[in-house]
Formats: structure tokens, sequence, C-alpha cells
């Protein structure tokens, strides 16, 4: 067991593309080599820049990728891609048509992309994500690019694992589709408004602008040590949170792309890069990763905490299922049963 | 606390409003009092039927759960409603556009409606979902409306806390949106295809067919006990299931409406009341409770797990925040740390 992980951990680190896609498939199946690998290769990662691309469906997200695959490789860059897929819980089976769309990098060895399903509930997507990231990263990809749907707070979540988030909006669509992006909005660092050439782009950058003005005008004032970690501590525990961007220096741009013509890709890249230069120069970088390694920790947390309080209730109650019939049954009280297992915990 | 506990439980089994209101806000504040008043209601919980209504943003389904609660009104029957709303994870605020269009019922002390916001993250809000459940069930509300954005896994497991889940589709809409409700529509009992007087209903209405014989093809054999615990598990863990459905007995109706005209709405609550009766002849409705006495007990249970671990992390290793620091400098590794903490729940 140990001798497998750690030849796939040696693999994974000399940028064996073999290895690193059967460890994201023991990582997606959640086998314990997995997280004896990820053990291993953990102190090997920290070096790519990650890159969330997130919007509403038919927002040319998986274009828009393409796109920038093609304009970080023509810098040099190797590139990974993390697609994650909304499908269905039952069949686990995947949406491939937007995978087909970066089909033209399939030869290319500096791009490696990989589709990831949403299994299972219980958030596991955000951890299978995080684990993911830190493959590629091992591996030595320069530029990871998370590819997913912006609607859900899992996506939200996921955005939060990029340095730099990108949302990426389209002229024509209903004030509806505006209200499920309330949250990302608040999570982007660039904008893109794609299908520029479509009527109704200028309106979108307006909206967008005028967001960013109200915004603006409620910026909370810079967060001493204590307040930022009440902040990440209520988040953690799903409690409200107020201002919890700490100080708000940078403006997120917003940029017009074609990406079906390649038109205002290269800004976006030169805009990517500013927002790089941005978080190191002010140290904000550092933040945003512990931010990052906080919502990793988190999701593995609540994971292995609540495989180990299903084993000690399977042990002490009897089977899942009986415990659940006697709950509907209004026999068993769930939220005693469930401070009983917790308090093990403490 | 506990006196005060009591008093809103029994002021919720009265039916007193204002209790149950201050309850819901308690439990969206996670307050340990809410706690402590769900232990005093739940025995009392179990005897309302618990529609789902989801679908896309723009699917008029706020319009349409307007219709069903004029419906069963018109029946006799007391109705709640939560809505949950997609928010921004920040603010906190909720988007009340869509609760406006209920405000016709705001006088009829039959009909109670309550939005719940999306805060924080780690599924908090099917948490929150199920809470709000069990006080309007216990309050004796004798048909609940949960509606949601069918769009995201969270959203699938509120729909999941439902007897009846009322897939909203309409026409015009992208093949992008319809990848998205990939998994939703595995859980629909019912179908309606709103706004059925615009072109493309019909479409709409044929694929869903063929969407259903295609299940209907690959439908999975009665499952046995053992069949049942291994899949439930499984989903718990969020690992992959296979045929989770079990024996599909029930073909889903396909209900053409237009909400804002109210045709097609005594059908619809013909067909729910067609489902409900098939549930109960069955004995499918137990088995559905089970599930969402396990869902509920679930998220309850990684709620708690996850509080105590942090806690714990707290005690032993310092702030929140100092760890993810360590984390992220890669002097602490998340795997170990999160492994170590879960062991102390075994």
């Amino acid at each position: 067991m140990t001798t497998t992980a750690q030849a796939l951990a040696e693999g994974v680190l000399a940028g064996d593309v073999r290895r690193a896609s059967r460890l994201m498939r023991l990582i997606d199946d959640q086998a314990p080599l997995a997280t004896d690998a990820l053990k291993l290769l953990f102190t090997h990662t920290g070096r790519a820049w990650i890159i969330g691309v997130t919007g509403s469906p038919g927002a040319g997200k998986s274009t828009l990728t393409d796109r920038l695959i093609t304009a970080y490789r023509a810098q040099g860059k190797t590139v990974g891609v993390i697609a994650v897929d909304p499908t269905s819980p039952f069949t686990g089976g995947a949406i491939l048509g937007d995978r087909i769309r970066m089909q033209g990098h399939a030869t290319d060895p500096g791009v490696f992309i990989r589709s990831l399903a949403t299994r299972g509930n219980l958030g596991g997507l955000s951890r299978a994500t995080g684990d993911c990231l830190h493959v590629m990263d091992a591996m030595g990809r320069e530029v990871i690019i998370v590819e997913t749907v912006g609607v859900g707070q899992d996506e939200i979540d996921i955005a939060q694992l990029a340095h730099t988030t990108v949302v990426v909006l389209v002229p024509g669509m209903g004030d509806d589709i505006q209200a499920i992006k309330a949250g990302i909005l608040e999570v982007a660092d660039v904008f893109v408004v794609n299908k520029a050439d479509l009527d109704g782009a200028d309106r979108v950058v307006r909206e967008l602008r005028s967001n960013l003005e109200l915004r603006h005008a409620i910026k909370a004032p810079p967060m001493d040590h204590d307040t930022h970690h009440r902040i990440v501590r209520a988040k953690a525990e799903g409690k409200p949170v107020e201002a919890p961007k700490g100080p708000v220096e940078w403006e997120p741009p917003i940029q017009k792309v074609v990406a079906a013509k390649g038109t205002g890709v290269d800004e976006l890249v030169a805009a990517i890069a500013n927002h790089q230069k941005h978080l190191v120069d002010t140290g904000e970088k550092a933040r945003r990763e512990q931010t990052r390694a906080m919502t990793q920790f988190l999701t593995l947390l609540r994971d292995r905490l609540l495989r180990a309080g299903l084993d000690r209730l399977e042990r002490e109650r009897g089977k899942l299922t009986d415990v659940a019939q006697r709950i509907a049954a209004r026999e068993a009280d769930p939220y005693v049963l469930a401070e009983e297992l917790a308090n093990a915990a403490r």
C-alpha cells in the first residue's frame, strides 16, 4: 500500500500524466491510497497560479478556457485544467459535451485536462477539487484553471480555491439569472462580459459597474487578526458573516471578450497578470492562500469527521438504515443523537 | 434557557406564527436555543405532506407556488411555504423580488411563508431547511411547499426532503440549462412544463418523455435491505452510487401549466394527490421518510461534528487562522491533521 502511494507520488512529482490520472481517479473514489499519496505530495505544492473560471450555464466558459490555454501555452507555461461538471447524483455520468471543445489540446503534453463529476452529496465536490488541485500543482503545472458553473454554494466554495477568480457574464440573460449570480459576483477578481458582440453587452458592463460602485461605497475598514479569525470561524460554521473581504483595494476590471473569435483574450490574460502582481505586492496572496488552506482543510476535516461519526454510530446503534427508520418513526431524536456523537469528538 | 425553549415549542404547537417565526430566525442564526426547542418539537412532526417545487431560474416557480397555495386553501388545508433564496454568502441579503408575488396571501392566517437565505457554506442550507420543515410540520401545517432553484447539489439535497418533488421546466431554454438539470430530473415525481402557451412547449414534453423512456429501460430491480443500506451509506460518504431509486413503479406525469393564468393547476394538484396515494399504497412513503430522516440527520451530524472538531482543533493547536497559516506555509499537513481529529470521534 505504502509502496504504491510512494510510486504514485513519485510519478506525479516527475510529471507523469498516467500516474496523475490514476491518483485523481482514486481521489474521486475516495480510496485511502489517495490520502496516503496526497500526504507525500503536500509539501511539494504551492507553486501553481490557480485561476477560477465561473459563470452561468451558457456563458461560454469552456470556449474561454480553451482560449486561455492557448494564450498560456504561447507564453511557454504548462497548463492544467479541472472542469467541474454538473452531473446526475445517481448515475455519476459527466456531461462531456463542453470538454470536446478543448480537444484541440489533446496532443499537447503541456496541457492536462481532467473532468470532475458531482458525485454523492455533502460537499464532496469541493474536497475532490482541492485534492486534484494539489496533484496538478505537485506535477509542476504552472497555471491551473478550474472551470465551474457559478450557481450554487459548492461553486462559490470552489471559486474560493483560486488565486484569481474570473466571473463570466453574457448579455441577454434574465433578471432571475442575475439573482443567481449574486453570491458569485462578490468573489470576482476579474469580470468577463463574453459574447460582447451581442446586443446588450454594454448594458451588462454598466450594471456591473454600478454594482461595483455600490460595493465600493460600503467597503469595510482594514481587518485586524482577531476580526479575521472571528470571520473565518463563523464562515466555517456556516454562520452569517459581515464584511469578510477585508481591505478592498483591488477594483475588479471588466473585460469585454468574444471567446469564439479570440477577441479580448490577450487583455484578459493581462488583467489576470495584473491581479497576480497586485496579490503578491500587497501581501494579499498570503492571506488568500490561508483562506484556500482553510477551505481545503475544513472540507477534508468535515469528510473525515462524518465518516468517523458514521462508523461510531453503526457500531453503537446498528445500521444507519435502522437508525433512519427509528428517526422516521419518531422513536429516536436526531438532535440528541447528533449531539451525543459530536461530544465524542470534543 | 430551557423555559424559553419550552415557551417556543408550546407556541409552535399552538400554531403561534410569531413564535414560529422567532424559532426559524434562531435556526437561521444557529442559536443553541433553537436545538433545545427542536428537541421538544420532534415527536410532534411527521404529519405534513411536503411538496418540493424546483427548476431553473426563470421557470416561474414562485407564480406556480402562489397558484398551489390558492388551490390548497380552497381545499381548506393550511399551507406553509419555505422559499429557499440564492443570496450572497457575504451580505446574507435575500433576493426578495419573488416573494412579493406571494403577497396576495399575506393576510390569510392559513398561509405561512418564510424565506431562507443561503448563508455561509458547508451545506448549512439543507440543515436549516430541514429544521424549518420540522417547525412548520409541528405547527400543524397540512401542506408544506419548499421552493428552490434546481441547479446545485444543495438543491438536490433539499428536493429530497420532500414527499413529492415537482420539477418545473419551461420552453426556450438552451441545452446548457438542460445539462444543469440532469441531476434534478431524476428526483422528479411530477414534471410541470410551465409557460405552456409559448412555442416549444411540446418539444420539452417530447424530450422529457424520451428521457423517461430511457430511464425506464435501465430501471433497477427491487432492492433488498442490505443493498439499500449500502447505497445509503455510500451516498452519505459522497461515494459513487449506482441505481439507488429501487423499484421504479411510479411513472412521473408531465403536466402542461400556464401558471400566470392558472391553466393546468387543478390537474397538477390532482397529479400530486395521485403521487401521494401511490406512495402510501406501495409503502414507498415509509422508505421516503427514512431517506428524509437520514438526510436531515446526516446534515445535522456533519454540522455538530465539524463544530466539535473545530473546538478541539482550537484547544490543541491554537486558533484556526494560525493553523491555516501553518498549512499554507506547508509546515502542517492538512491530511494528517484531519485524520488525527477524526480519530477522536471513533
